[in-house]
């Protein structure tokens, strides 16, 4: 993309009513603008890393056997008085009232509609497991929103949800679901740990968050070391294989948020093991059995013939929470600094001198090389000063630059900068794109 | 995708409340389920369309220049009260109050908050031109929803809007999108006639809307049969030329919807090219220069130091109601007939007797064969009876099916069964292969 094409609004100054480094640097760098409390366009820049964390979340269920819907944003009020929550949640569900002075809300989240679809479908043990999931947006009145998309009104969720016969059963669906959101957060450039967790307004009994750490994170998690130096059981893993083994390897250490915490416990471990820190919650997994198939009749035959209600739970991934997320734990003083895997462009092509014509003509040439080889490049061909593009880069954060200017073009060199590391090389333009060719 | 790992809740009986052939084959065929008046579900195979529908319009838009975004579904009152609309709109908009008191509404369209994230970054002409889309949900609160996914109240709408200095520039962004939408329906294997129209409630002076014929269309139209004959412009279109010719082309022909036909001048064509059939409205397009921008005082600099309200064009493509249409356009006695681009799965594999060795290895490794080559392919692995896989497979209108029995194992051959033209061939595995492979 060049920028003289592109729509990238980046400002200089942190704007003073945003509190935390990731809502600071999203509007800085013009990825989202606010239209309300909790409320945000996501512009061109925001987009791209919200659809590339959207596609590594699709990829890591489909991979675990789930299944991909959509749910509609707006649900009817009567679904919600069959569970009972209708009443009980309270004033973060936004109620509607249509045309027709039809009762309405917002999802705030949708165990109530996934249980009508498959009730609706859905009536053997021979049509299980099933596990159905969407990207959708949710909505939810916070009384307080802050902290940008970390904690808005109008957010993106992965929410899915698992039918099983059994509890044991079940008790494999969650285990599909524990390793496969390990696999995205890694994926995505994150340590995620799971920490058992309360279960809240959805219910259950077993549930277990997956917080990330950053200094800026909303609670105080505890756990032991070994966690965050456990990787992911990766894309190789068997999902059709009894997970329980790659479950225990990691619940049998001890983490915990706050709210959760045992002091005593925490104490028994090894001093230099003990980490304790703040954390944000990125994704929360629930088992909880049959408390909505049981109130809404959603009934399937088991091979000895009766009717039993089904076994659920449900799985949630901030996506829009995500962006916000990531950034806290991936930036410098200089701004952003994305993983690659979720990088809005892999590279940023600068050129020092728009205009002058053997720099147009090698920038427009690597360029081309780059969009051929596949690398999403953003190439800065405005006439800026050299300062200005530089800081812009910097604080978008992509993992490369590369910089093209007479004196390098003399000597036959183009310089390339690792975001992370800063280190810079003068290379030939063939080396520089072996360099920067995603791993 | 083997088919008892996949949700696919196809029934035999055609439902009773539906009206046109697309709204009860999405209904037989598990597309969609309806969660409420004119609110649906979209199950995993209506999902597949809905994703390629999306991904083309995103492709020609891009092509034509313009940027993606995403505005959120809620928006302030106040902007509409800017605007003027908010008393205006009607009922169909769906107006909501938040916890604090707030007056919102659900985006029925976005012309108000597109041009207050505009006003709020853009200031020189310098960065003109400029056309920001986004495919985002909407509700219309219509009194009386129909039809499905065609006149549904939420709807996934593509909505984009350009920004220019002068009315010059601004005609000259209406041509790309004008080109860029025949492009985008060609490639879905459609063929959209753009029709002088009415510009309604989004006002302007100048507007097309993009018809595709169907027996069930909504309303009567009326044009010249060269307008069927003409291929799109095509990809190779250099969009930063003079498009005039182009669309020019197109317009000088005679083609009106019956809010805009004028009988005598329809007339005088000649009869072999008089076509007068209906239509199915799945885009429309609006040059309406200051129409916002003047009340929301979205102004920009000139070269001469001028501020001037910024000339404004809006471009809609109904992308869940094209799936619709698409159906409507393209079906048989035996269900849905999917154009390649858009269909859910390419090819549909079915094995004749699940359970018999030389059948499951042979489906297998025709199965690894499709996969490995890119194919997507949905692989009916289950136990049903013969009769009851042909017709399913007929009904989800696959383009290709490949069969594969007990008899055609012992001869080499597997039968290939084009679902268009219901053509059948015997053939080795292999040439089955390159027969189905995308052209």
């Amino acid at each position: 993309m060049r920028l003289s094409k592109y729509f990238l609004p980046v400002s200089k100054e942190a704007p003073s009513d945003a509190a935390i480094a990731s809502h600071q640097l999203m509007l800085r760098t013009g990825m989202v603008r606010q239209n309300g409390a909790g409320i945000y366009t996501w512009l061109p820049l925001g987009l791209n890393v919200l659809k590339k964390i959207e596609q590594i979340v699709r990829e890591e269920l489909n991979r675990a056997g789930a299944i991909e819907i959509l749910m509609p944003t707006l649900q009817q009020a009567d679904l919600w008085k069959e569970s009972g929550r209708y009443e009980a949640y309270g004033k973060e569900m936004l109620r509607i009232t249509d045309r027709h002075d039809r009762e309405m809300l917002y999802g705030p989240t949708n165990e109530e509609l996934v249980t009508d679809v498959f009730r609706s479908y859905v009536k053997s043990y021979k049509q299980l497991p099933l596990n159905l999931y969407h990207q959708q947006w949710k909505f939810r009145d916070e009384i307080r929103p802050r902290f940008g998309v970390m904690r808005g009104r109008e957010f993106l969720m992965k929410d899915g949800y698992s039918f099983d016969l059994t509890p044991e059963d079940a008790r494999r669906s969650y285990n599909r679901m524990f390793c496969a959101y390990l696999n995205a957060f890694e994926r995505m450039g994150l340590t995620a740990v799971p920490m058992r967790a309360d279960t809240g307004p959805i219910g259950g009994d077993l549930s277990h968050e997956f917080i990330i750490l950053a200094d800026t994170g909303e609670s105080a998690v505890f756990c032991d070391k070994a966690l965050l130096e456990m990787p992911a059981p990766g894309a190789d893993l068997d999902f059709d294989a009894d997970l329980t083994a790659e479950v225990e390897k990691r619940t049998q250490h001890y983490a915990a948020t706050d709210e959760m915490h045992d002091e005593a416990a925490f104490a028994e471990l090894p001093e230099e093991r003990q980490v304790s820190a703040r954390g944000i919650e990125v994704g929360h997994i629930f088992y909880f059995g049959t408390k909505y198939s049981e109130p809404m009749n959603a009934l399937v035959q088991g091979p000895d013939g009766q009717m039993v209600p089904v076994e659920m739970g449900s799985y949630g991934i901030g996506v829009s929470r995500l962006v916000g997320g990531i950034i806290e734990a991936c930036h410098d003083e200089n701004g952003i600094v994305w993983p690659e895997a979720v990088a809005p462009f892999h590279v940023g092509l600068i050129n020092m001198r728009v205009g002058d014509e053997a720099c147009d003509n090698a920038c427009n040439q690597a360029y081309a090389a780059l969009t051929d080889a596949g690398i999403d490049t953003l190439y800065d061909d405005t006439e800026d000063r050299a300062g200005a593009k530089f800081a812009r880069m910097d604080v978008i954060g992509l993992p490369w630059q590369i910089v093209i200017g007479p004196r390098g073009i003399a000597n036959g060199v183009v310089e390339v900068k690792n975001r992370k590391t800063g280190e810079k090389s003068e290379l030939s333009v063939a080396d520089a794109l072996a360099m920067v060719r995603p791993s």
